[in-house]
């Protein structure tokens, strides 16, 4: 199963450390440049509001299994854990789409670092809002 | 980039055409089977009532870009729409957590066939529920 990147993403993350904590929350921008060849599967994509964006965390560690998330003080396995590292470093992060030119996507909320690989892009649906948490 | 399957879906639906339309809202029980080397993985996941589960879909198109999406008349660009088919086909599906024993969970609203292969599993947290939908 081999991926290919399907855009490249621009911002002012530049280290990890430049990322907020929930950055998923900061109001900074990001462009999402995709790859002219993928441009046609954007099509109607404006009329999202939120996008689910997977995104490849190259940095991240593939070889661990466990991990303590940030808000945690106990190891958790990394499925039961949003960080990076896992066995396949895909990340996902809920944007808002702010405006589509071309084959730019200017959002709102994405966590990745500047130069990441964009693996996938998907419409966030009412579905996916899952209110009764328990 | 590479990926590893991390486990692989045991259920009912043989093929595609088993699958309700709205799988995530059908009470059919599926089971994940996480392979061995990655149970560590699992640690305290039993916590998360509701879980990301990330799948190659298999059987579809990598090569389209554009598309019918069931619920609309007029074609989608593959990012606007959460068909299987895409350049890369990870589908993801929001499941209900219903038992974990050892490296198997039990699931419920997974709208994987029967052998799909799992790529990652994240818990769903409440940043993940967007409720102002425009």
């Amino acid at each position: 199963m081999q991926l290919q990147e399907i855009g490249v993403v621009h911002n002012a993350y530049k280290s990890l450390t430049d990322i907020p904590r929930q950055g998923r929350m900061s109001a900074e921008i990001s462009e999402i440049e995709i790859h002219p060849e993928f441009a046609d599967g954007l099509l109607k994509i404006e009329q999202n509001a939120h996008l689910i964006v997977l995104y490849w965390a190259h940095l991240a560690k593939r070889d661990i299994l466990k991990t303590i998330p940030p808000a945690a003080k106990e190891l958790h396995g990394v499925f039961a854990s949003r960080s990076p590292g896992r066995p396949n470093p895909l990340s996902l992060c809920i944007v808002e789409l702010l405006e589509r030119r071309d084959n730019i996507l200017r959002v709102k909320g994405l966590d990745a670092l500047d130069g990441s690989s964009v693996i996938d892009i998907k419409p966030y649906t009412q579905m996916d809002a899952i209110t009764e948490m328990s």
